[in-house]
C-alpha cells in the first residue's frame, strides 16, 4: 500500500470572476483553508474541476496555485484528461514538472464504439512509460461516455510499475475491484461517497470524494472511524453523509458541489455554461441540508 | 432551402506525418485534389477530422488550409466542439474570421446526466446569438457520450435565425426530423451513407459522407441520380456504396476512411492514438471493396 | 424469395371486452373485414397482439379464429414468444397443428446478460429443428429487454433450411442485413414503417406494418408503388404514413394502433393493463390524423 | 419493521429430471435440508427459480411442495411475475391461496418504452388492492429489460398499507433507497451479495442471496456477525462471500448456482434451454472456490 494513497482526497472545484474568468484569489483562499484541515491531499483539474472547460494556461495556473498553497504532506493528484495520447502525455509532463504527484487518466470516449481493452491497455501503457509520475486510472463511465475500465484493463494495467491504483466512481462494484487485484502495488481509491464506507472496510485506501470540498474535516472523521474500528460511528456519520450528498452531488453535480463550498466558507461560485447555478430553491436545500449535519462537523 | 447547404460534403481527415505531426502539405494536395471534384465542400474538424486530438494551433492551421486550397464555389463546415459555451464561442468566432460559411455544434456530454433539453437549448442559442456564421446543430450520439438532440431541442432551435440546420449521423429516424422541421430556413443533412438515400427522397437537402473522402465523384454521383429521380440507378448504386461504407467506416471507422484515401490515390495515413491504423488484413479488404466499385466511380 | 413472404402483412390486436375478456367475435369482424383488402396476410400473437398478456387458451382462439375468417390466400405467421426452448417448441407445434403459415421467434431475453450469440444461435436452431413449419426470426431489442439479433446470429441461421427469413423491428440497419443476407432462401422483412420504403428498395420482400391494421389498403398502395417503379408517389404517399406512424404507433404504442382500428371502423378498443387506452386528447389527435390521409386510402 | 422479513433468504432454484421435467423429489429433498439450516425462510418462483421458463402446473406444484416441507417458522415469498395486471393477480390469488407470506412482483417490460412512473405505480397498486397477502416490489432491471423501480415509485408505493417492502437487486444504490424511505412499515432487502453487507449495516432488514441456496448457514453466519456488530468477522467473512459469489452466480448465473448446490449436496441440475449447465472446466472452478470457504461454513 502506497502511503501517499491513504486518506482523504478533495476533488477541488475551480472558482471563477463573476465574468467567468479563472480566479487565482479564490483558489488561493481555498487551498490555505484545506490546508490547515486533515484531508491527505487534493485531485486536481477532475471532473468537479471542470477539466474540460479550462483552457492550457489555466490548468497549469491551477496546478502552481494549489502546490503553492497547500500543506506540505499534502499529496496532488493532477487529470491529465484528454482525447488523445500525445496531448496525455504532453500534459502529465508539464504537471510533472509542476509538481504532481500522481497523474490521473481517464479513458479516451470519443470514438467510444472502438475503446476495446486492448486499446485501452496500450492507452493506459503508453502514458505511464512516457512518463516518471505514478499514475492512477480513473474509472468514471458517466463522464466517459459510457467507457468502462474492464477489470481485465486494470489486472493488465496493475502490473505496470508506473501505474499504481485506480479512482473508481463507478457505481458499479468497488468491492470486486478492491478482491480481485490484491497486489501490494496497486490501491484501489474509492471515487464517491455512495461507496466510500463499504470499499474502506473492503481493503480501499482512501477516497476522492466531492462533499471533502465543502466539509474536508467531517469526511476525514468518517475515514478515522474506519480506520479506527469504530464502525457504529461511521454508519451512522455515513448515513448523514449520505443523504447529504444524494442531494449535493447526487442531484446538482458540479453547481451543487460549488454552493455547498460557499455555504460552508468556501469560494465555490458558478460553473462555467452551459452548466448553470443552481437557483434560489437549491440553495436553500442545501443550506438546510448543511445545517444538520453541522453538529457532526467538529 | 439554403442553396449552400445542397450537395455532397465531405468530412475530411486531417493527415499526419510519420512522427505524428500534423502535415499541412498533404491537406493541401488532399483539398486540391477535392477541389476539381464534384463535392459541394467540406466539414472541417468533425469527428473524422480526429477535432478531438488537435491542438488549438493545428485547427486554425486545417482551417486556413482548406480555405487557400478549395474552389471557390465550395463551402466550408467547421466544427466547433467543446464542452463549454465559452470555448466554442471563441473557436467559433476565430473560424468566423478564417471564412467559414457554416459552424456546425456536437452537444456537450462530459456531464451528460444534466444535458437537458433546456441546457442544449440554451447552448445552442447562446453559440447562435454570439456569432455572425450560421449553424448547424450535429447529432451524433455515439460521439457524445450517448446525447442524443431530441426533436424538441431541434424544433425549439429551428426557430433561431442563426440556426439553419442539423447534420443528423445517428442510426435513428432523419426522416422524422425531415418530416416534423417544415420550415423554410432549417435544412437536414444526411450525416452517414446508411440513411442518405432514404433522406434525400424525404427531403434532406445533402450529406455528410465519409466515402467521398476516398470517392467524391461516386458519392456525388449518387446524389445526383436521386435530384434527376433516375431512382432504379440511385438504388443499385446505393448498395455498393452501402456494402463499401459498412466495412470502411463502419468497421474500421476513422483508420478505415483514412485506408480507404490512400487506396484512391489521397493522402490519408495513421490517426492519431489511441487510435491505430489498419493492419495489413484490413488494408487488403479495403483493397478489395474498392476494386469492386471502381467501374462506377466514373 | 419466397412467395408466400412478399407484399403487407397486418400485426393483428387482440380484441377484449369491456371485462377484459377476449372477444372472439370482435376478432372474427376485423378478420372478416380484412379478408377483402389486399393484405398478404397476418402476423399473429406478435407485439401489437400483446402476445404476452394471454393465456394459452387464448392463445389458440386467436389462431383458430383468423385461420377460420381469412381469405384463402392470406398467410398466417404466428409468433411463438417464450423464455424457454421448451415452451417455445411446444406452442410452435400447436401453432403448426393449427394451420400456421410460419412461425416467429423473439430471443428469449428474462437472462439477458447471458445471451450470447451462440446461445441464440442454439435457441433458434432448436426450434428449426423441432417444428416443420419455416421460422421468421424476429428482432426487436425494444421489446427483448435490449437483446439484439447479430448480423453473426442471422448470418448463421441463414443456413439452416427451415429458418426462412427475419422481421426487423429494429430502428437500426435493415439495408444492412438485407445487403448482407444474399441468400435466395433467406428473406427480409420490414417490421416498421419507418424502415419499409427503404427496406422495399434495397431488396426486402415485404414489411409487418401496424398501420395495416387500421389502413390496410393505404399500406398496401405504398408497396405497389414500389413494386411499379413508381418512386415519386411512393415517397409521397411514405410522407403522409410516416406522420401518421410517429403518432400512432410511435408516440402511443399499442393502445395508438387500437384507436386507430376503432377510429378506421375495426374493433380495437382498450389494451389490457397496466397498458392504459388513450385519453380524449390523444383519441382526437388521432382522429385529426387519419383524417388528413383520408383522401389517399382508394 | 416486519420481523418476518429480517434475516436470510434463499431464491431457490427449481430442480428438473434429466429428460427436463421438473422434479417434485428433488425439491422436497431441498426443502427439507434447507428446514434445518437457519435461513428465515424463501424466494419461490424469482429469478434463479426460473419463473419464466415453468408452466402453471409446475409453478403451484412448486409452490406447494416448498410449503409442505419448510419448517414451521420458515417464510415464504413467493413471484408472481407477469407482464398483464390481470394474470399477476390471478397468480397472486393462487398463491396466496397455496399458503405464500409475501408475494414479489417485478415491473412488466414488455413494452418497457411505456413503463412510466405513472403506469408502474397503477400497476403495484391495483395488484396489491387486489389481493390479501402483502407485496414486495422487486427490483432487478437486469431482468426486466431495464426497468428500474424509480425513488419516485417506491416513495409512492411505499405508503400503500399492502406493499410493506422492495427486495433490491440492482447494483446501484440500495443505502439511497433504505435511506430515502424511513417508514415503519416499509423495509428493505438486498437481493444481491453484492449488496448485503452494507444494506445490512445501512438499514436493510435482511437479504435474498443465491449464495443461501448452496451455503445457507454461511450467509446467515454472516448476517449475524453484522446484528452482533461484529463487523471485522463480518467483513473478512464477506470478502470470501465475494469472491465466490463474483463467479458463481456473476459469472455463470442461475447455472452456476445450480452447480453449487450440487457440489454442496443439494440437487441443483442443469438449467432448462436455452440456458445451458456448466461444462467441466466451470465446474471445476466452482469447486475450487467452495473448497477455499468450505472451513467457515460451519
Amino acid at each position: 500500500m502506497n502511503e501517499k494513497l491513504k486518506g482523504v482526497f478533495a476533488p477541488i472545484t475551480t472558482p471563477f470572476d463573476e465574468d467567468g474568468a479563472f480566479s487565482v484569489k479564490k483558489l488561493e483562499f481555498n487551498i490555505q483553508k484545506y490546508a490547515i484541515t486533515n484531508i491527505a491531499g487534493y485531485l486536481v483539474l477532475g471532473s468537479n474541476g471542470e477539466n474540460k472547460s479550462l483552457s492550457s494556461n489555466e490548468k497549469e495556473e491551477v496546478i502552481k496555485t494549489v502546490i503553492a498553497n497547500k500543506s506540505a504532506g499534502q499529496v496532488v493528484m493532477v487529470g491529465s484528461i484528454f482525447e488523445s495520447t500525445r496531448d496525455t502525455i504532453e500534459f502529465a509532463l508539464k504537471s510533472e514538472e509542476l509538481g504532481a504527484d500522481f497523474i490521473t487518466l481517464l479513458p479516451p470516449s470519443y470514438f467510444k464504439g472502438i475503446m476495446t481493452d486492448s486499446i485501452l491497455i496500450k492507452y493506459f501503457t503508453d502514458v505511464a512509460d512516457a512518463i516518471n509520475t505514478p499514475c492512477l486510472m480513473y474509472n468514471a463511465p458517466q463522464f466517459a461516455g459510457g467507457v468502462s475500465i474492464s477489470l481485465n484493463v486494470i489486472k493488465q494495467c496493475s502490473k505496470h510499475p508506473n501505474i499504481v491504483g485506480i479512482k473508481d466512481s463507478s457505481s458499479g462494484n468497488i468491492e470486486k475491484t478492491i478482491l480481485s487485484i490484491d497486489s501490494e502495488n496497486f490501491d484501489v481509491l474509492s471515487g464517491s461517497a455512495n461507496t466510500f464506507l463499504s470499499a474502506l472496510l473492503h481493503g480501499a485506501t482512501g477516497g476522492v470524494i466531492s462533499l471533502a470540498d465543502s466539509l474536508p474535516n467531517l469526511v476525514v472523521k468518517l475515514y478515522r472511524y474506519v480506520m479506527d474500528g469504530d464502525i457504529k460511528k461511521a454508519v451512522e456519520l455515513n448515513k448523514k453523509i449520505l443523504r447529504a450528498n444524494y442531494v449535493i452531488s447526487g442531484e446538482y453535480g458540479v453547481a451543487g458541489v460549488k454552493t455547498a463550498m460557499d455555504i460552508e466558507g468556501y469560494c465555490g461560485g458558478a460553473p462555467r455554461l452551459p452548466l448553470l447555478p443552481l437557483e434560489e430553491e437549491g440553495v436553500n436545500k442545501l443550506r438546510k441540508i448543511l445545517k444538520d449535519i453541522e453538529l457532526d462537523k467538529l
